[in-house]
């Protein structure tokens, strides 16, 4: 079995970590076939939307501390090894971003440090109830730092430092209080409703998404004015495009847009 | 009737976007009026609040898509318009912040798309029960790149990502919970608790608001540093005034300041 | 009686703030007290973690404004004093986020003006039932622009906004909903909770908990990128730690970590 299960459902893309006996931990596999799978992914045409799942019964529990422990052997105590590893875990982190379809994660069992951070880094996440949430590298003296990147871009900055210096997991319920996922469902109903909110996704027209997306990371470190500046020339290239004049046609015909996609 | 009414409340001047037939959009008529009316009141002494409400079912629903289609038949297939429109449009967003005097939205029936970034523009907001809030552009193809700006500085990115990408509405309990707006009242009460909110405000010393709500918007893309160092020049240039003096003073000698403003 | 008490529980030193006839002012005195024992407690290996409260009836009440207004006696009008003032304020807060242990507000009464941004710039704060938190300077002529700075990095624009020009107090319940506290417990158990929240983290290895809090700050002003390529690093010499090697290893043999600290 990959490591990495890849379903085509229509329009919307299904990975799976495909590693429960580890809690789907970002090993060096798993890393690597998340990088060449969203490349190969960015690409196709036929995927408007990703989800993302694990297997077994966590989300992800994080890197993979056995092959970490492991990396001390070298000559540098690990240092090269280490840097190498964040360095892979932070493009994977910015890949998702820099996807031009959405990627959602549909969570449950556990959430946990770069697991957190995969939840964090996902355009919009679906949660079972049950679902654990935590950045509790602190537990064993391993600060959870790059994770810290995308929680405290999420969530308000005191409940961040909680987390993070506690160690202590929040649930679903409060998860999606705080901003971190978009909605707790039952167990039962996960796949669904995080399938139905990628069809609803995967219903647009496909280049203003990926317009959008790729605007709403960009605009969102600039300042107000530089922003304006920058979405409003966006604006202008969707505007001019025929596919948004047929549905802006369609709207004011009153009639379904006419698009090929 | 002027497509934007002017009421003078004592020392709060009310705005009401008056296209009800067009949901008040925000045609190049009424970004003009808004513009102009605005550069108006910035000068008026008389004028320490403004409150901002539409007439008939709507608040506000965004750009006017007629006149945006008519600018199609240009040479340029309205490339050089649309610059213009949005250019426009970002003017009168940045001249409800560069306000000295606050400036708060009374909202009512639906707020969509540029519609909804005046909403997340203002410096308030208070909205009826029912009032139905969207960014809705990405239904029809032209995703709401503009108003995602104001809207990404309201609420947590993961809700504003799902609006931007789903197109749906949330209500206007989801939106005081997500902070996009101040406070839900019935419909009953919309205007006269904007009306208290927009009092309340006016009664305080003009000159503070006005330092305030400048040093609000300058501090906020500062760094932590910079913004203190910025602000505690503010604070020093506020407490050289001779009506906060008094209003110190008062308030150490129990008695209520004697403000003429 | 010293003006800022000192008490060593274990691994956490409790600090009270001690002027209750005075609200807790952050009078020339109190600022002193608190600048230069945070600066002694900053090198303390035996301080672990730092709460602080207030004696008396409230926490904090902001600056001390007989002070202030006797500034005015001096030629400049007391511009020279006041910018000095709000130096020293805005050096005790930054002392807060640079210490090396996190500091705890445990809040009571009522937390205003500068005591409202003692509360925000803490790294977590817990708060008693019935406290009241304002940035109430607007009322007397002043507004709260150095309060502001902390305040708009804590809870959403638009709640901050209308705080600051309403000069409205709002109670625990709202400050923990808006983010601005951590949680809300009862008036009696006020100090225990406060003290199993810190404990909680003091148990942490400090090292770690010192590297995360440093980098907490530093990478959240950073555009994603580059806080990924710090916070990367800040990985890699966590990992290369003694203690740290310690902390995964008793992770991974199911035993309790043998840290000397």
């Amino acid at each position: 079995m990959a490591i990495l299960q890849v379903t085509q459902r229509g329009a919307v893309t299904h990975l799976t970590m495909n590693a429960p006996e580890r809690l789907n931990a970002l090993s060096d596999e798993m890393l690597a076939a998340l990088q060449s799978t969203l490349d190969q992914l960015a690409g196709d045409p036929d995927t408007r939307v990703i989800t993302l799942s694990g297997s077994g019964k966590a989300f992800c529990a994080g890197h993979d501390l056995r092959q970490m422990t492991a990396m001390r052997q070298a000559p540098d105590g690990g240092a090269a090894a280490f840097k190498d590893l964040f360095d892979r875990c932070a493009s994977v982190m910015a890949r998702i971003q820099s996807m031009p379809q959405p990627v959602i994660a549909q969570v449950h069992g556990i959430a946990t440090a770069a697991g957190c951070q995969l939840v964090a880094t996902c355009d919009m996440a679906v949660a079972a109830e049950g679902t654990r949430f935590g950045v509790n590298g602190v537990n064993i003296g391993l600060f959870c730092s790059t994770p810290m990147v995308a929680l405290s871009r999420n969530i308000p900055r005191k409940q961040a430092f909680e987390m993070l210096t506690t160690g202590r997991f929040i649930d679903a319920t409060r998860a999606e209080s705080l901003g971190l996922i978009n909605r707790v469902v039952t167990a039962e109903t996960l796949e669904a409703e995080t399938a139905e909110l990628a069809e609803t996704v995967a219903a647009k027209l496909g280049a203003a998404v990926k317009i959008g997306k790729e605007a709403f990371y960009t605009q969102m470190s600039m300042p107000v004015a530089e922003a304006y500046a920058y979405t409003g020339e966006v604006m202008v290239q969707n505007m001019l495009r025929d596919d948004t004049a047929e549905g802006i046609n369609a709207f004011l015909e009153k009639r379904d847009p006419d698009w090929e996609q």
